[in-house]
């Protein structure tokens, strides 16, 4: 699909069937929520992490080893988990030999290597800052999953309709203000970036050309069978270059494989995350229609997940060799940097394009030097992704107020089938203000989720922790209320998988979450669509 | 160029031109030898080391990185190396401004890892057996260096001769066992070998195909200006792969800076060693005739160049999917693991041919298992890359006799060209048995190089160590004379280089050693040629 100039595009990052295979959020095994161990989150996504309390034992029986690679030597690690009901290897259960899986894990490891499928380990000094050092494979799962075709569509319908909701959200400087002001008051890094946007309503600024790279996640309920938007990241989606990774990886491991496996790997979608992405971005700087300017692209100073980074620049270089592109790191506490810029964005090089791959946590903004750095850009002439604006609609208070009944219809859309769409995936959303909510999740906190408003999932609140915060806040009559959400917990089936981290194998059930990746560009500039 | 069944083929690893740049043996920063740094080597493969005493200093100067990506973060440390006779950095004789030094380092750290021009780090656990564990990108020269291109033709017209060679010296036992006859007494590694090969002679085992994948280094004494040959490899030939990536990554650097740096990227030559290796395989395995055979890689159990390997297994993958390849550990000092492969060879799956990427060295056969496993292979029906008697013909001690007055034309070759060809890349090679070169060496050891018979060259002597090891076993008339060969040593300009190591860049003088891959299979089954 294309990117018009008023209209958006689902950019999937994988296209399952009804039976087999799965698309998968930022890779295979960087994709599944697991509720019960928050804690364990890698590089600020979620990933398919364990649902039993893992017994470790090794698998790696030489005897059957005979007639694999590698034989002997390097030979890869197989860890069962077991909850002890069963006895019953996953393998057995997927029907794949000892030998087989043996192999199919190397070749994998040996593909991720050879092509850039990596991350930094945290483990080795430098390997978040300099490219080439301290490299490791990326965790992935060895196979894809399945999932239903119906709601794979479904997911990617959504993503037009998502993406103007945004856009529009953007435009309703009062709503976003309104709705946040109480989130305000409790949560510091929230209140900066609303400083932001009311300093560019009282400026009445304008974004002419608005792009947006966002990844809306869900899950599907084991139990209704209806897919539920878990939450829509409008910054820093991440994962367009390593997810597009592991789909090869699929495709090629079901290329050699898949008939002794009973999978095609014609089933496996293609995924195209990450060319359409940079495709946006090239779009948005030729729409800003300077030939000179660059294209920054704002990092962590530490950043483990680069690579995936990389991927989308080394698109974008591909596609379009002028175009300059710029890491700049957007926590630097320097002023000199922020100087430096202040030049950049003045004198030399124009901005034509700022991609945010960071700025979308507190630890970001270490100093005033990078809230100066922000304001900054957000005054500039240049297409920041995301704008303030969306940046905001895309919180979790935001997701939660538009959930509100009557909300969409009477601000935001005009299409009533567009309406049904978003109100059937949205999961149940609570404010702390909604007393029924809070006696229910009191009550029932497995049922429930309590979400602070921070990017990145590993803060939110599970099982009994739920009702023992609520209780706490409930009796300090905290303010604090305002900085969390409720939401319904969403029960996905799980299923068995081989999850490869640090070059073993572990076999579990894991479940799975789907990202669908999505861009827009919008611009009162043009009426015409730009191909 | 195509691989004929009774002739051979240059496969270069890259094509210099006169004035601007160079092929190297393995890659850009692996391929110079520094003789008084000779412990330093790295991956049993020489590289470019430092000529002089470094004496660090960093060339990073923020105030002019205004332009530059990355942009403070990711930055990337550039060391000067100066010997205190000059202050001119290095960068400022290639007329290279520090941003785009740090530039082009960056973007060459990134290039690497995102294509897999990858190696384990020595520091990681499992780096050396596990893929995807512990990668750090493989040092390289961060731009080519020139060669002048009538010495690089003259090396590839080398190839098809020193091929030939090797094959008319493996077909003449009596030679082989005759000259290394002394040696054998002294050197334990060499008369297992030797053994080996007598058990053939004696059965009459004849190699029916046959198959070398060799490489040929050379060097450019600055005198003379002679290309002069330092060693032939004629088992485990190392970095047909990664040399093929170091050539992509400076054209592609070429490709976008070359205009800034007045280097054209078309005149780095193209880097084809890779694919003609694996075309050269799969001719063999073609050739063995049988469908269902497998290709056996022969690796040590740790072995941090790993990528190099399953990059060729890779190439040979992608053109013949349905060659079954088999990393077969060369050193598992296990009884079990040698009857599998016993097994292997004898029941299940025949192999086609055995590829060694291990086996050159004393510690590859840590136990009688390993010895009998050779053994065992050569009696095979398989093709071995190389046979007993291709690998005793690549050693040190024949390179020299082969070097002596009256050898190659009594013996080996008619061509009265093709011998002097050869004749006037020998550099002078002497036995210990020579008494006017012992006096030579003694009175003036900075001339020559003492090589004991062992692969891999960190073991030369150079400097005072000659005389001083000489004198020592003149004087115990020690028969350990015979273990070692005297060669003249060679003298080759240096240049400016940048080297990048570990996501450091340091600026210093290299010299550059020439590797020129070549791959020869001859067959007594078919008289003509295979494509």
């Amino acid at each position: 699909m294309g990117i018009g100039s008023s209209s958006s595009s689902a950019l999937t990052i994988s296209t399952p069937n009804p039976t087999t295979l799965f698309p998968h959020k930022s890779n295979s095994a960087l994709s599944t929520l697991n509720p019960t161990t928050h804690n364990n989150y890698y590089y600020n996504i979620p990933q398919n992490l364990l649902l039993k309390k893992p017994t470790i034992k090794t698998m790696n029986n030489q005897s059957s080893s005979s007639s694999i690679s590698p034989l002997k030597c390097g030979e890869v690690e197989v860890r069962e988990t077991q909850d002890g009901n069963t006895t019953i290897p996953i393998s057995d259960v997927l029907n794949l030999k000892s030998d087989l899986l043996q192999k199919l894990v190397y070749e994998a490891l040996v593909w991720s290597s050879l092509h850039g499928l990596v991350v930094g380990h945290k483990s080795v000094q430098r390997s978040g800052s300099v490219p080439g050092v301290g490299m490791v494979h990326a965790p992935f799962a060895l196979l894809p999953m399945s999932f239903p075709q119906s709601h794979w569509k479904q997911a990617c319908e959504l993503t037009p309709i998502f993406n103007e909701l945004v856009d529009r959200v953007s435009l309703d400087g009062k709503f976003l203000q309104d709705s946040l002001s109480r989130t305000k008051k409790v949560d510091a890094f929230t209140s900066r970036l609303l400083d932001i946007h009311s300093k560019m309503l009282e400026i009445n600024k304008k974004e002419e050309i608005r792009l947006g790279l966002h990844r809306s996640d869900y899950m599907l309920d084991a139990q209704t069978k209806e897919l539920l938007q878990i939450e829509l990241n409008t910054i820093s989606s991440s994962f367009p270059g390593l997810s597009c990774l592991v789909t090869k990886l699929h495709r090629n491991l079901l290329h050699h494989y898949g008939e002794l496996l009973g999978l095609n790997f014609k089933r496996v979608p293609e995924n195209t995350a990450v060319s359409q992405f940079a495709e946006a971005l090239a779009l948005a700087w030729k729409e800003y229609n300077n030939p000179r300017a660059v294209v920054v692209i704002v990092v962590q100073t530490e950043e483990h997940n680069m690579y995936d980074q990389h991927w989308l620049s080394e698109a974008l270089k591909e596609k379009y060799p002028f175009i300059f592109i710029l890491f700049f790191c957007g926590s630097c506490a320097s002023l000199y940097i922020f100087l430096n810029f202040v030049i950049h964005m003045t004198g030399g090089q124009a901005v034509a394009v700022i991609y945010f791959r960071a700025g979308y946590a507190p630890n970001d903004y270490p100093s005033e030097s990078e809230w100066r750095a922000r304001l900054l850009m957000e005054q500039s002439l240049a297409v920041k992704c995301p704008s303030i604006s969306y940046h905001l609609a895309g919180t979790k208070k935001i997701q939660q107020e538009l959930a509100k009944p009557g909300v969409l219809e009477s601000r935001f859309l005009e299409n009533k089938d567009d309406i049904a769409k978003l109100r059937k995936c949205f999961a149940g959303l609570w404010s702390l203000d909604d007393s029924n909510a809070m006696k229910d999740a009191i009550e029932r906190p497995e049922l429930f989720v309590l979400k602070p408003q921070r990017e990145g999932g590993g803060n939110n609140i599970y099982g009994n922790d739920v009702s023992e915060t609520l209780l706490k806040l409930q009796k300090e009559r905290s303010e604090e209320l305002s900085a969390y959400i409720l939401m319904q917990r969403i029960f996905p089936t799980s299923a068995p998988a081989f999850l490869v981290r640090e070059g073993i194998c572990h076999q579990d059930h894991a479940i799975s979450e789907l990202g669908i990746y999505g861009a827009k560009r919008r611009s009162s500039l043009m009426t015409k669509a730009v191909t």
